[in-house]
């Protein structure tokens, strides 16, 4: 059958030996089961995608596009059967347009070559996930991304104006719009926007972007407990300031990227903080200052406004390994969820009782000032008591995020990890709407299925 | 039959007089048709709501929701035999958390009365619509309303956390989230804002504040020519400097202010442009003076930064009353064109030449940072043949805001006035999808139907 998919597209484009197949099998999502593909697809034009598209709808074989692999839910994994599209191919920056303050790029194209490509104009595009260096902006699209920047400029959505998309009935639209504003009928843009290839195939993206900003200015304070420092970032959020970054990262994550990457993190303390401004002159010195306090009064041993600009330039940058330090000390299972922001401590505390009463160790980065905490649930490979153990953890925290009034996923996605905790968190109605609108816009039901959004209950 | 709809809800919640009708019977756009409703539904709680929505389902009645009537394109005109529901006296603020920097709201909820509810703690909610002292909460997220200073802060779907929506099978779901980061599923709350009640009818809404800002500062620039103010326009969108309003109004329009209200508004110029800036500091007196420049050398007859805060102030008042204002002197007929910000100079030169071509009076107001313009013509009643040489200049004007790359509705929403022009902006696949969707959350086809979207080519 793959044999025909083979001829559809120009020699190379489309692998089906087993042997070739091992990097597109699985995302970044160790614990997310995965199948196999029939084959693995990489075009290079929206025409190849179409294609493809209408192949399977024939076929009734389903299609999961993929990016860069990073996805954090499984996503991205395969369906038994499937054709994985590889977008990765598709990577030309198209244009950059100063006057408008817009991008057009294919979906394969890196976050950090996009932000490069644009500032070579005076532009910034903000979106920053972690996995910036690696990841793609389809992929960002596919899952709605956050990072680090979003506490202050907003999420991938927030910068998308247009979309071309390749639709479920396979033809060739465009979503959304090169104005700066625009309301003509449904928000289709939004709407696939974070639905993770099961609403239709990106294939180029428009982006808005912002001026290039002042540079910004580092405040570090160091806390004994995780949940004094969860104290302080309650009481940043709560003081007014909007930080350009509110960052936790805690001494297991310090720790392994210093034991990979000997970056001499000589931090003594179990957690930091890293807190950001670029609001430029006094004004920004004046939330500088403001957070240091907010700092100070939850208990810091220390904090500084930092002057040394590579120092805090090496604490962003651990603050980006964790997740790849910790996953080289064993499969990592990753939590997403999302909390008010006053209740990060109570949060941070009932991680850490989780990890207590299931005897698992878990380590904590977070997008603070969001609310969006990542607990890593780290485990020896082969140890199935523990594995047992650490879903158990990862159930309650989800548990108790969905209790206070928070949510599984701030910014990962659903893919299939957070599945089982999405059908907790939304009301069967809500549920059987989603499922009506994938019916609407995916009619042969071949779009990723069986990913984003819950199992049915009928 | 409207008999049994006035015994489900208490004692006058249901019009049916046809004497008591007449302020339900049509919004502000006057040139759209507007049928005969069967009754006026004012319910006060959620389940009233739903109560309505459960009988209309069961009867196949059109239900057509409506807020302070203050919509532009006849999105709440009623359609002859529907329920017409008002939404206006569910209009209690229901939270203001200072703490999580959010509201929750009823749909009935004047925009300036939700910012001086929030005001009060020291926050902020920016969509500010030149409708915001009548419009309601509920209606600005129908339509996903902009304003003067969502050149910098954004529109109202951008502080739209999450809804509590009646749907179109009678059940009452919550979509959105109160974090304030969350991609868990299908963004149904990104999907309802801005649908004009034809996916849902809501009856609750949680919005995002931001803190309160520090004090703008003004710049005013006159222009002898619609077109060169347009090009200042361009000038400072290309500057970098993201200015906190941005707004152009003609000289018909400051004429109309002062006849009404007597504001000596002295100006003689054709075109005022109003700039802001709200950044603080000396941040802020760069932006002010770089836009000063940006007039002068687009060939300013005069441009200052204004140190009068009350001459500003009454600049910026005429501007949200040149609506009303024009309204008095004859039926205005609205257009809510957005094209790129580099195109405004060229879309102002094409809408003074079909204001020519056609022999009509065509007013200007824009949101020109946002490239949003409000050509308003204005004929006087009983001249049909002055009525249809302003609808040729209307369709003139759409015609040319799509050849640039633009759109039918910036900001008014697409209601019955501009379903003709969407049908010529979107593709047809694209339709498909929107009727699709319609279709999927709308069942049984009683959501105010025939708004919004284009009619659906088979």
């Amino acid at each position: 059958m793959s044999d025909d998919l083979q001829a559809l597209l120009p020699t190379g484009r489309v692998l089906t030996d087993p042997g070739l197949l091992g990097p597109y099998l699985h995302d970044e999502a160790e614990w997310a089961p995965a199948g196999t593909p029939v084959a693995v697809a990489r075009p290079r034009s929206t025409a190849e995608v179409q294609q493809v598209v209408r192949w399977c709808i024939e076929r009734q074989v389903p299609i999961v596009p993929r990016g860069a692999g990073t996805g954090l839910s499984g996503g991205a994994n395969p369906i038994d059967g499937c054709v994985l599209l590889s977008l990765a191919a598709m990577a030309e920056v198209l244009e950059v347009n100063a006057a408008e303050s817009l991008a057009v790029v294919q979906p394969g194209v890196v976050n950090d070559d996009l932000r490069a490509a644009v500032a070579q104009h005076g532009l910034w595009y903000p979106p920053d996930p972690a996995s910036a260096p690696w990841s793609t902006i389809g992929g960002n699209v596919a899952t709605n991304a956050g990072g680090l920047c979003c506490v202050k400029y907003g999420v991938t959505g927030d910068y998308v104006l247009a979309l071309e998309v390749v639709t479920g009935t396979g033809e060739v639209v465009r979503v959304g719009r090169r104005t700066r504003k625009g309301v003509a009928g449904y928000d289709l843009r939004g709407l696939i926007v974070g639905s993770e290839g099961t609403l239709g195939i990106v294939t180029e993206v428009t982006v808005r972007l912002r001026p290039g900003r002042a540079p910004e200015r580092t405040v570090a304070g160091y806390f004994d407990s995780v949940v004094d420092a969860g104290r302080a970032v309650a009481a940043v959020v709560g003081s007014g300031v909007i930080p350009s970054a509110l960052e936790l990262v805690d001494r297991h994550c310090l720790e392994a990227v210093d034991a990979w990457k000997h970056m001499d993190l000589a931090v003594d303390a179990d957690v930091v903080l890293l807190g950001r401004t670029d609001t430029p002159g006094a004004a920004g010195e004046a939330e500088a200052a403001e957070m240091t306090r907010c700092f100070e009064e939850a208990g810091a041993t220390f904090a500084a406004y930092s002057t040394d600009q590579d120092e805090a330039d090496a604490l962003f940058a651990a603050r980006r390994l964790a997740y790849p330090a910790l996953e080289r000390l064993g499969p990592v299972l990753t939590e997403d969820v999302c909390v008010p922001t006053q209740l990060v401590p109570e949060m941070l505390t009932r991680i850490q009782s989780a990890g207590a009463r299931h005897d698992v160790h878990i380590a904590n980065i977070a997008h603070a000032g969001d609310g969006n905490l990542h607990p890593l649930i780290i485990t020896q490979p082969g140890d199935d008591a523990a594995t047992a153990r650490a879903q158990a953890a990862f159930e309650e925290i989800i548990a108790d995020a969905i209790a206070l009034g928070g949510t599984v996923t701030g910014e990962h996605g659903v893919g299939l990890l957070k599945r089982p905790g999405l059908a907790r968190e939304q009301a069967p109605e809500v549920i059987a709407m989603e499922h009506a609108v994938k019916n609407a816009l995916d009619p042969h039901g071949i779009l990723n299925p069986g990913k984003a959004i819950p199992v049915l209950l009928t």
